[in-house]
């Protein structure tokens, strides 16, 4: 009956049902498919749903699966696995499959060679058109799809590559030589997948030919993986600059506190630092309690000044749109902007303060406070993220934590300091 | 000699270039090219740094390169564009040409109608796939690149679907109905671009077909294009929590500027309201001042824990991850997530009030707000967004003011409140 139900369903929806439903349910709907959980839909699933999956199959039953895998998939999935798991799973594996996986998990996390398949098409440059077709032809069982045929010399080091569509479109007495493009984007095997991401938007790819040290073709990389690197690579910013870790809602709670605690610890440190600035001001907020209430806005809105700037610097760090030519022009725009905001803010809040209060002088002390910390917000909300990746950091990975302590404490700092010195409290 | 110095460069890295050069540099580039600043150089320009380029032109000049550009990068070079210099493009283009481009600009924005290129290669179901390779030889003028092949129905109405690979391993007599794939996505011409590129990113697409409202074959999105609207859609979420804008370093100062301060406003007027919190408390506080100081550190943390399930939220709804069927579930967990936060920080926080003020009470009555704050924060972190989403409002816009709202709110009242109940002033 599950069976039945399950058969016109796309490997990705029957991922995705997965992924729906509670964790009770996941292990019955497992046994219930039995062979119909293939290798697709186990590429598909997100991994610490598969994990759960996986988990109720036998060693021998995962081998057969990734062996029907291309090796990027498989990879992705061994790559995620208890290493015990991972080695019953390899143990259970033809050879040559084996060692096509165990080549790929020998290059670095993230890189070019655990994302590459080894599976692609490669004539010598000596043919013609027609016998690539024919030998095409003859060979239907590789039973892959493939968007570019790669042209090698007899050491096998890339000398051009045929989109499909060139190949359709020509003769068959012409040869591969004139057909092929020389100039292509090659990608070393140890290259990091953000990098790779990069490339592949840049020059708008369906594929790329991966090589390694010696210049040789070891395997293709294809733009439909590229496509989730590329989300998750932007997606990511938004989790590192909060602190959020992976930021899956599939993944256990315990790992998701791990991940966030020491982001949250971080921030009760820079608080705590920030609060002994308003501590050093006890006598002056003794004399006047309202200082209490309004000096979180001064922060609040430097914070928020600060955000909105580190954002735009990560992102624009991220695409390769801030480099080392523009960073100072970038500062100067940023300053600008700061400006303009931090003139009507204060306007705003002076106002506000002047009137509802009935303090003029407090009015001015809150706008110059908060024109002084919008500054700084800009000012830092470039800096901090630009000066990460200058000693290749991670510019969302901690900017917030910089960025906020710098304006709460330039925020408490100038506004109390300013009442002081205005004698608002003397 | 530019012209010589630039002969070498793929159009994304003339692009670049241009992006990489100060305003002041972009216009005597642009005219010591010349005819080298192609179609394909204008697409890949960032859209403020084209406006720029396209204002150094004569509306004829870009009306040619226009002409040669596929249907998608030509809209999305016009849809930038001020009316009046569109519409003088227009009016140098030929007839054919323009007519494909104001039917494009008759979709909604950010619609499949405004990414789908016209040009594409469809055939009927009866031809053999021989028939097909001849015909695609004998019409060489096209010269497009293309990825699958779409067969159609007398109607126009697509039937099924070829990848070129399928094409080159199959022998000349098979007939086309023999080889293509029944099941396809298609998209309709009005489906929102981000609804687009997450059906690109679950089915792995190359390409797709697009279908008027009559289901007929109008033309094709390609996935070269999906990926600079997965990286957009990803990277804005961002800079939408922020309140950023678009976050783009190359707008103009003053679009920057108006985009960014409506939220600072809009935070300015929650800052103020959670600041009558604390004014409320000014008895309190007089009597004991180190609560001014201890009060932002509750706020800021349960601040920092909104963020980081927010960001959570937003991504998983962003994915399609986050739907109706495990809302709850999900709150469920960001509760438990949320509870081992908050025992971990009020423990820290507590102990480390207790110990350097020598106040074990108000150890302990921090401690308490701390982690309350942290469970208001986990559960407004999740629900404001999941509930933008249900009214159909995009849940990164905005979240990040509610929820600092409420996180700061509630985190004034909660240690205030405990602070007097605990007698810690009286
Ligand atoms: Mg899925
Ligand atoms: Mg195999
Ligand atoms: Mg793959
Ligand atoms: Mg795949
Ligand atoms: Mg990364
Ligand atoms: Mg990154
Ligand atoms: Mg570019
Ligand atoms: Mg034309
Ligand atoms: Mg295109
Ligand atoms: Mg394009
Ligand atoms: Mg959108
Ligand atoms: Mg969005
Ligand atoms: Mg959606």
């Amino acid at each position: 009956r599950v069976r039945e139900l399950a058969t016109p369903l796309h490997p990705a929806d029957l991922a995705d049902l997965f992924e729906q439903l509670a964790t009770d349910w996941r292990e019955p709907l497992a046994a219930a498919l039995g062979d119909m959980l293939d290798a697709d839909t186990l590429s598909e699933m997100n991994e610490w749903v598969r994990d759960e999956v996986i988990a109720t199959l036998e060693p021998a039953q995962v081998a057969e699966a990734v062996s029907e895998m291309d090796t990027d998939d498989a990879v992705a999935l061994i790559e995620e696995m208890e290493p015990e798991d991972a080695q019953a799973v390899l143990d259970e594996m033809a050879p040559d499959d084996r060692v096509a996986i165990e080549t790929a998990l020998s290059y670095p996390e993230e890189s070019a060679g655990r994302l590459m398949q080894r599976e692609l098409i490669a004539v010598p440059e000596h043919l013609g058109i027609g016998q690539v077709i024919d030998w095409l032809r003859d060979h239907p069982e590789t039973g892959m799809d493939f968007w570019e045929i790669f042209v090698v010399d007899p050491a096998h080091k890339p000398v051009g590559t045929m989109r499909l569509s060139w190949v359709l479109t020509t003769p068959r007495d012409i040869p591969v030589a004139d057909v092929m493009q020389r100039e292509q984007t090659l990608i070393p095997v140890t290259m990091d997948q953000e990098e790779v991401a990069l490339r592949f938007q840049k020059y708008a790819l369906i594929s790329a030919a991966v090589v390694d040290e010696d210049g040789r073709l070891v395997g293709v990389i294809t733009v439909d993986d590229i496509v989730h690197i590329i989300s998750q690579e932007a997606g990511e910013d938004i989790l590192k600059m909060t602190g959020a870790g992976d930021g899956d809602i599939n993944e256990p709670v315990l790992d998701s506190y791990k991940a966030r605690v020491k982001w949250l610890i971080a921030n009760l440190g820079t608080a705590l630092i920030s609060s002994t600035v308003i501590a050093q001001f006890e006598g002056t907020i003794e004399k006047m309690v309202i200082l209490a209430a309004l000096t979180p806005i001064v922060a609040s809105i430097g914070g928020n000044a600060g955000t909105q700037t580190m954002a735009v610097a990560v992102r624009a760090l991220a695409t390769d749109q801030l480099t080392e030519a523009n960073t100072w022009r970038t500062i100067r725009r940023e300053i600008r902007v700061a400006l303009l905001n931090g003139l009507t803010i204060a306007a705003l809040l002076g106002l506000g303060v002047a009137v509802l209060l009935g303090n003029m002088q407090l009015g001015a002390v809150i706008a110059a406070a908060a024109l002084f910390n919008i500054m700084v917000a800009g000012l830092a909300g470039v800096l901090v993220p630009v000066t990460l990746n200058h000693f290749r950091a991670d510019p969302a990975v901690a900017s917030s934590v910089f960025v906020t302590m710098t304006t709460d404490t330039m925020g408490f700092l100038a506004f109390l300091t300013l009442a002081s010195l205005a004698g608002l409290t003397g």
